[in-house]
């Protein structure tokens, strides 16, 4: 593309090294922003470097938080006696949305994955261990995506915390609630029928 | 959504109220700048708010600048005495990568559109009749979008040049250089018969 100006240039290529944004999006961002007031550019500024200056890992169970422990963890209120361990903060806010759920998250950055080159030492699995050890701790959850790598997670965690004393247990797994049966895909189906429970 | 941080809901409601970009996608743009170094936020935000602080309409043509006058006015080897007018910077930005044109540019800032309140006093028509009067401009060549606004627009134009001594001429339309007859529309196929050149 043919810029104007240098800065419109590098606001575009700024837009454009974001996941998803290619650069005639970039643009159409970018003179969005001219054509409104100076003051929204500069409020949307600060508020991305604000964010990442101040936004850290939580050092116990690994969520984002701008303290240096995240407020689900400070929360008295929560039943410290539950880990829900998951992939990724994302996971974290779709069952906080479900608000069906009052125990504590332990977030992993990940699923073990050798075509992707991440190994168990790349994700934190070690302070899931110790996390578990600890005499309040009585069940840990394993909220992982239904794949090969997220199933391949389960049963390493699994096998490191047969030494603690906690009960390890998996999300329920089956046809969708609400789903047509015909609809869901044939591996879920015979999964569901396998995995049949007693009423 | 539930978010574990205020500093986290700012940026994704700053990139959510960008054109076009969702709460989801939202969210994925931020959670990507949290797994990358500090540096690429802060110059991230760095280029927005000094683009957006240091851009300007070009006084001559409304082109964006970082100075009152944008590098195609400064030019001294652009033809001054051809104006191109145009809708948009965006379309300033097409021309210029086709390469195949030396004049300069009058950007009007829209179409005429009664139906979204746009009127020829919203647009840059002022300032290009006076262009238009000084000496040395020969010819207007009008590069509006081929629909009833644009017509509105390129008639109305007109209409205010028939006093200054110029050539108004638009752009071909037709049929597309490398295109099918058969997958042109109908109503681009039956003016480019109106239309026809002798050869």
């Amino acid at each position: 593309m043919q810029f104007s100006s240098r800065l419109i240039e590098d606001a575009v290529n700024a837009f454009a090294g974001l996941p998803g944004i290619g650069p005639k999006t970039a643009l159409r961002l970018v003179l969005h922003l001219v054509q409104r007031p100076t003051e929204d550019s500069s409020q949307f500024a600060r508020a991305v470097s604000t964010m990442r200056q101040n936004i850290q890992h939580c050092i116990t169970c690994g969520n984002l938080s701008d303290q240096s422990v995240c407020s689900i963890c400070r929360d008295t209120r929560r039943d410290k006696t539950v880990i829900c361990v998951v992939e990724s903060i994302r996971d974290v806010m779709a069952i906080e949305e479900t608000q069906q759920y009052r125990g504590v998250y332990h977030v992993l950055g990940g699923v073990i994955s050798p075509i992707e080159g991440i190994g168990p030492a790349d994700l934190n699995i070690d302070t899931l261990v110790q996390r578990a050890a600890e005499a309040e701790v009585e069940e840990v959850i394993m909220a992982i995506s239904p794949t090969i790598e997220g199933d391949t997670t389960i049963f390493y965690i699994n096998k490191q915390l047969t030494e603690a004393d906690v009960q390890v247990s998996s999300i329920a797994r089956g046809v969708s609630f609400g789903g047509e049966l015909e609809y869901a895909d044939e591996v879920t189906l015979g999964r569901s029928i396998v995995a049949r429970r007693k009423l």
